[in-house]
């Protein structure tokens, strides 16, 4: 391949799920090169003690987080750190000419006192944060390719908002109308050892939790807002469901016209994504279940209309951990490099 | 305990989950003697057979089923069939004085033309039905009382009625909008083979079904009808959730005072059900889940208010092969009997 | 019921999983009344904020744990403490006067060398220990129904001491041959926040643990020892298996008679089980699953013989939670008092 | 790429989970073009009407399975057929000059009366069996390298004999001592119906199967007794276990050194695996997890010694679709071809 050069990555936040996803769908990149782990607490000690299976596959020690050295050697760096870290690290890392794909809700808010008021921490960095893409690339593909920061959605958002999007654009709901019920895997909890998050707590158990105030709703209101062209406030309620990987939101709205058929929709949202190889529309009446995307960086759609209830459903399955997080962040960075946007990431699912 | 005489009950349609939970419950019961149990195809074998690891406890044979030979050893005989063929037995066995408490579909509704809609079937036993009580003891206790026939509801109408019932009884929301997105085990779906119950296939995985047109629809929709005192039609999604037993419905509707808050609606619940042993209303923030309910004949409901939307959520999760079957016609019996309704069924799960 | 007296017992070590088992069963057992649970750091707060389902079911607090107050409330105690700290407690309440069921490892060696090498600790209590008897009712019932103070035996023991009793009684194996690989659902780990135990680490997983060197181990041998008359050395190997509940012992030996085949152990494990109702033997080429068991206190048994390589293949399921840890407890309270050992434990499992 | 031609390869067989496991690989693999998949009843029908979720992706249909369409059109066929099947189309197969890799039993003994014995099959293609060679690159890589058939090794025999092979080999262990305790999730039972593969049924449950007659026994024999020199007896206990992938062997054998320790034992295995780069020794004390493997091509091993009883304890794990079956066939394939062992084979599974 002649005088190709890889570009170098950095990850901080290594450790987590979206740590080692994002690890392993790097290494398999064909156009970057992994050359940085940070990690706070960890520092010192080599990534595979903390997944000793990847010992002599991912030589990489986990290094302090100095944004110095990490502009030095890395291109991109990938944040995946709890929410109110990335938005002390990122001015100095955009300053220094870094681009910046950031996993927490840091930068996925146009407007902070939003974040604000939902998580709590107070915000200087209203420069960066202006200059910050939200990275769903079937919404802003354009936006994301000159972006140097992008802020990627939630696992929730993604799939909530993929089954909205048609939806609101072309206006065929009563907006006020839509209820996301949304389900995950236990693995969006994060690898913190936690007493509910227990095998013997959450097997063969099932829960709803945060309702009517999990901090994933004002980042589809405020999309949802924009498509709409005024204020839109939607329901929320996310499950633990007793599984390792995968999401799937069921989400009702009430349809302004009540002719419409399944296979109208159907025909709408594949227009909709015609240019966008990540999501497939299925045919009305097949429903998606969460294995068939887990592993890969697919969004799975299903459209039913009730003509019953004049409402539409939509069912929306992804692999939390990839098209909810570091799959699609490697998908940002694919359109910002320019390059096809679905270079390294897996189109088919590991079923069964 | 002196000339005590226990009532003698049989169980037609043993083999199922269904049959092999009423089966443990009834021998565990304090006033009844388990003396036959029916089933079409397995004749001859012992119920040991399909459940070995109940050799030497249940002693019982796998009888065919004779309304004649039925009546004449059981006062109360429980139907655990597919649905279509009680409406075949039940006629006889009502004609010679037993007590049926049928778990099938069939004497569910008040209008047979609901049930063949809904479920194909032609029905000639309009007498019978016309006699039948719907087997929900927290609304029709007193009819149940008095009943010679009950038709127990389904596990997803229990669920979901009982997180309707205080709604709709006081006129709390707007009918229409009320939304039951359901969840369940895969024991629902009964013990017969088939490729997608597999664990290979259900396990890890998450999906919606039967979407706007499940047959627990109707039941709902009847009863919540005749509370409001007009037609109302409910959006009713069940979903395949990769656990054993356990179901939980989340409830969505809007209230029609918006002023109504989370504690207001818990003490109304609270009110609603305060002679109903069975039901257990949580402190509002408190969200049940299934694993509670697991093993015991007991719902838990959590009510949540969403200010910003002006809609309330309810959670109500059951055991679904106990309150929501064999566990639920027991609690029948026992208000048709005169007995306690708290009788010999489990109040404490088996948690974890 | 006249003038009957239930025997007031008490709980220390309330909160954790052996804890609300033995809470759930001894509110169903007709012959006890609970009356304190104790428990170090949670003193004060109810017992149902660790276990809300059981709001309204169980009203007793979590109190200090002083033996002056438990002595003076109740007659039996069961202690479910971590390893180390029964040994502090038991000699008070011995002296004044409690029957004492331990359920740690601190009351199962007779030889407390044994325990300090292999736990760690240091011990005074000789007098104290030299009382009490190991807690299997199939080997010791008569020792039992003496015992003021019962050491019973871990999930892990119970299980292969039962597949390994008729053999070690008999003299059937070459006693160095036994070999055990165990495996248990999570739950036997407790219900401590642990990193490997979450969901989304042990569910679809499954490993080996503490190889060659559980302390499982010298329990098992001090008994094999005992049957065979001369120091016997097993191979005890746990395993984690993703699953809440149950626990599978298969366990292989070389047969002394290369000649006996499978249906003639099944008969000697009949006939040495033969007073042992909570011991089922399985026909020959039946074999037992975990979930049989699961809820009830019984142990089921199935012997395999290999004529090519004259082994024989034992293998014994248990509820880790019941009959490996608060059902045996019960078992050995029921001895202790002279009622009938299978009073208020679960006989059918709760299926599926 | 210039004028570079991927190799044409086909699959018999393709429906089920082997089947779907070979498609996703051999679509990833580089140096070949999949251009045919054959099923006996499913001919016509679209592979996605048995696995939606690859609609738009792989586009082939299910064709009749005749030898002459293969061969014109396959360089390379995959056989992932039922027992009994291959060796009646692997002759006119190989006779049309097509390499043939078999998942089946039919070609892996090299004695076909030991085939029969086990399998109860009469064979007549002798002269065929005769050339097949055994599909363990890791003891076979030169053979494999020249072979047109090659019979690939089951998932329980690979994760045992590469827990086995150092041992015999080097004459460490007393051969008749071997224990292979396996344990498996459910896909290696596949994707037909079957009740006690049924969520319900299996999940939350453990039990052993096939005890001392599981048909992968003699496969496992033949390559001890070749390594040993002399006819050698296993003992193989297979187990299902609540998951979906992944299969773990526990092995247990008497060491002929007592002086030996865990570390020299690692050492020796990592010396016989030194070219194997599918195979990863564990450092000593570091045991594997079934999740390590799950969607990777690696298997994992870790060796205990346990100085009490003078036996080596051997830990191995391996994705059962994977290196238990799909992918361990195109590492077959690979050396076959001359490529690089790893082409195209996942080596980071896709942990949690």
């Amino acid at each position: 391949m002649g005088n190709f050069r890889r570009v170098p990555v950095g990850i901080v936040g290594a450790s987590g799920y979206g740590g080692v996803q994002l690890v392993r769908l790097l290494m398999e990149h064909p156009e970057v090169e992994l050359v940085y782990l940070g990690e706070e607490n960890s520092t010192g000690k080599a990534f595979t003690s903390v997944y000793p299976h990847l010992t002599n596959m991912v030589k990489l020690p986990l290094e302090a987080i100095d944004p110095e050295v990490i502009a030095r050697r890395c291109e991109v760096i990938f944040l995946a750190l709890p929410n109110g870290l990335a938005c002390q690290l990122t001015p100095a890392l955009i300053e220094k000419g870094c681009k910046v794909l950031d996993l927490s809700a840091d930068y996925r808010f146009k407007n902070l006192a939003t974040y604000t008021s939902w998580y709590g921490n107070d915000r200087s960095d209203h420069h960066t944060a202006n200059n910050a893409v939200y990275g769903l690339p079937e919404l802003y593909r354009d936006r994301i390719a000159d972006a140097q920061l992008v802020g990627c959605p939630g696992a929730y958002p993604t799939a909530s908002l993929l089954a909205l999007l048609p939806l609101f654009k072309q206006g065929l709901i009563v907006p006020e109308t839509a209820i996301i019920d949304a389900k995950s895997g236990a693995s969006s909890a994060g690898r913190e050892a936690k007493t509910h998050l227990l095998l013997a707590e959450a097997d063969n158990s099932l829960s709803a939790y945060s309702v009517a105030r999990h901090r994933h709703t004002p980042e589809i209101e405020q999309i949802c807002s924009e498509l709409a062209g005024h204020e839109v406030t939607v329901q929320f309620t996310p499950h633990l469901v007793p599984m390792v990987r995968g999401m799937l939101a069921t989400v009702y709205a009430t349809l302004r016209d009540p002719g419409l058929v399944g296979d109208d929709l159907t025909t709408i949202y594949k227009a909709f994504y015609r240019n966008s190889p990540w999501v497939k529309i299925c045919e009305t009446g097949i429903y998606p279940q969460t294995k068939w995307a887990s592993g890969s960086n697919v969004c799975y759609i299903s459209i039913e209309v009730d003509p019953r209830t004049g409402r539409v459903i939509v069912m929306s399955v992804i692999d939390n951990l990839i098209k909810g997080h570091a799959g699609q962040a490697i998908q940002c960075l694919n359109i910002m490099m320019g390059w096809d946007e679905t270079l390294g990431l897996p189109k088919l699912g590991f079923y069964p």
